[in-house]
């Protein structure tokens, strides 16, 4: 197999792990942030600032590679990891969950989905088989199933909810039958079900009776209640093998992380550090702040006090960049994105020191934003 | 006198000087090579970055930095230095030359000039007292005067040339009488007078006759021809006192630097490396890149084999870095931008050493874009 989890320590509190993640670029410590690099680029940072947050594992968007700059011209070069110039692990999502949220027009059937790209309006057709073929010209250590992901609601019939959980399961054997690479790239499936955790139950089975490497769970963060994440999360890790990686796809919030944590998951991405950062959004243990707030004009204090980013610990005052998102110089983007993600692996750190010495109580008393009310759903792309 | 030249070496082929600057913020070598972080910040790259590049001085835009953050909110964190963690000499200009080319509104008088900010649309009035109290609250180690810059051309009346150097002379008087901080930040008189020679040498006596810390060459790169530009800096450079700082605003391209520097000129700004950079046009020892150019979309090599830069020592392709701009990533922009500003900044050690070692010739060998048909001109801000 591509990639293996080990496991260094188990919370005696709940179902949290702490680990490794082993896979043909290198190592990564399990509970894992990756931040997203969509089109094989993290917005405003360079690999090597990327690297400074902490980060060793990130994400590429597979249909953003595919429409720009092509797979097939990244096969060129080897792999995402030579054209991009990151050297650690990555991560490639399917394809699928962008196709349906992205595109206006799509249509979808029994074999795939067919849309229209965002870059120049063309006709674009996405099956498990092109989905595959894309991942493995991209490279990437772990590769994710194309799965039929519809949006959560009321308003979302339940015949709907089943016909994309059983149309999963089928791509996803076709995936596993279309992979090329599995001993390069570690194919995880999908679980599927929505808001229905008898669904969720049956997919869990059906997925993982297909002997991957790795699990994710899929389609949360698409609409519904934080509560409802958290119920879905709790309900679905255990039902996943306990000797491979967990991943929650496109969560979320630190308050989101911590508790799925705590039901046993292993791996995150979320485009919240960044998003928000370009937006002068910024992050701290306590909760958020708005830099374009006319009560930072004069405030000589950094985002945080006592944190290590280059952000903070270089000096940078939220005056200054405040007026920097005033002034509309890229800089700004780029520091807050750089505190932001630093900030996301800072709680990861404190997550897994809270996981190996079982003080899981400390993480709460060092994070309050973890206690505070439950923040929005994120998407998983930029 | 808050700098001072330290000559090194002179040539014995032209009037070349090597030599430092000693500044209240340390000391920058010479030939030097300025880039501009016009709002007390450049443009997508960290301090850091800038450093990396080899910039030891930097330029803030004194108009810019009026407007947005305001140069009292930027006396209160100290100075620019401490305000954008720069720790280095830093340079402003008075701010005329940008009311001049940026405002469509404006009003001139013997006092000075009344325009309308491009940040609010408010009426902005900026006199020499102005700009120097201005330039006094950012703290630069080297400040400029503030001077009436016409633009060039046929259309220009001599008259007009001719007033404009002589309020020049009178505000210059304005400025040095102005000037709270003389110990702390020197001021630099400008030379004007267009493209009338004898103009110029009249300029040049009645400037030097203020005897301060240094001297500029201004009123160039507003619309002159490369090879104008070449007359007025090898008359006027030998007409200021060979033991002051003499820098050239605003120039230019590898080839304006390179005539400028065998004139005597010891100091350049110019925005090229930076907004070229944004816009996808790599500088290399040969010429330019356009990078969005398709014929690099499949391109492996860096933007200049054997570069030293943090993109190109870094791997970072032509196709990945035309990819990057097709897809619109800051990321772009920022790895341009690096490359183009150690660009200028291996120049000028090339420059320092051909000066050193008296071998003038190898520069030219060394650098094919200096016996290229010369470039346009530019202006002085981003």
């Amino acid at each position: 197999m591509a990639v293996r989890l080990e496991i260094l320590a188990r919370s005696s509190e709940h179902h949290a792990r702490l680990g490794r993640i082993h896979t043909p670029h290198g190592t990564f410590d399990t509970p894992a942030f990756m931040p997203v690099a969509t089109a094989a680029a993290m917005k405003g940072l360079t690999p090597a600032q990327v690297r400074s947050t902490g980060s060793q594992c990130i994400l590429n968007n597979t249909l953003h590679c595919m429409l720009r700059p092509g797979t097939e011209r990244i096969a060129r070069f080897g792999s995402s990891h030579a054209f991009m110039r990151w050297d650690g692990p990555i991560l490639t999502d399917s394809g699928g969950f962008q196709a349906f949220s992205l595109a206006d027009l799509r249509t979808l059937d029994d074999d795939g989905v067919t849309f229209q790209s965002f870059v120049d309006g063309s006709r674009v057709r996405l099956t498990p088989e092109v989905s595959i073929r894309a991942q493995n010209e991209i490279g990437a250590d772990i590769i994710m199933a194309f799965d039929d992901c519809p949006p959560a609601g009321p308003d979302v019939p339940a015949s709907r909810v089943r016909q994309a959980m059983l149309r999963s399961v089928d791509w996803l054997a076709r995936c596993k039958r279309a992979h090329g690479r599995p001993d390069a790239q570690a194919l995880f499936g999908i679980v599927q079900g929505g808001t229905d955790l008898v669904l969720r139950r049956e997919s869990a089975e059906r997925t993982c009776a297909m002997e991957l490497p790795g699990y994710a769970i899929g389609g949360v963060a698409v609409g519904e209640s934080p509560e409802r994440i958290a119920e879905i999360v709790r309900h679905t890790a255990p039902l996943l093998p306990d000797d491979r990686p967990r991943y929650l796809m496109g969560v979320g919030y630190p308050r989101d992380i911590a508790i799925a944590v705590a039901a046993g998951v292993d791996m995150f991405d979320c485009v919240l550090p960044t998003r928000n950062g370009r937006n002068a959004l910024a992050f701290t243990r306590a909760g958020t702040l708005r830099l374009r707030n006319a009560r930072f004009a004069d405030d000589s204090e950094p985002i945080e006090a006592g944190c290590d980013c280059e952000t903070c610990a270089g000096g940078f005052s939220r005056a200054y960049l405040r007026h920097l998102f005033q002034a509309g110089e890229m800089l700004g983007p780029t520091l807050v994105s750089l505190h932001n993600v630093r900030l996301y692996q800072r709680l990861m750190l404190d997550i897994r020191r809270a996981i190996g010495c079982n003080r899981w109580s400390s993480l709460a008393q060092a994070w309050p934003c973890l206690s505070a009310a439950p923040g929005e759903t994120s998407g998983e792309s930029e």
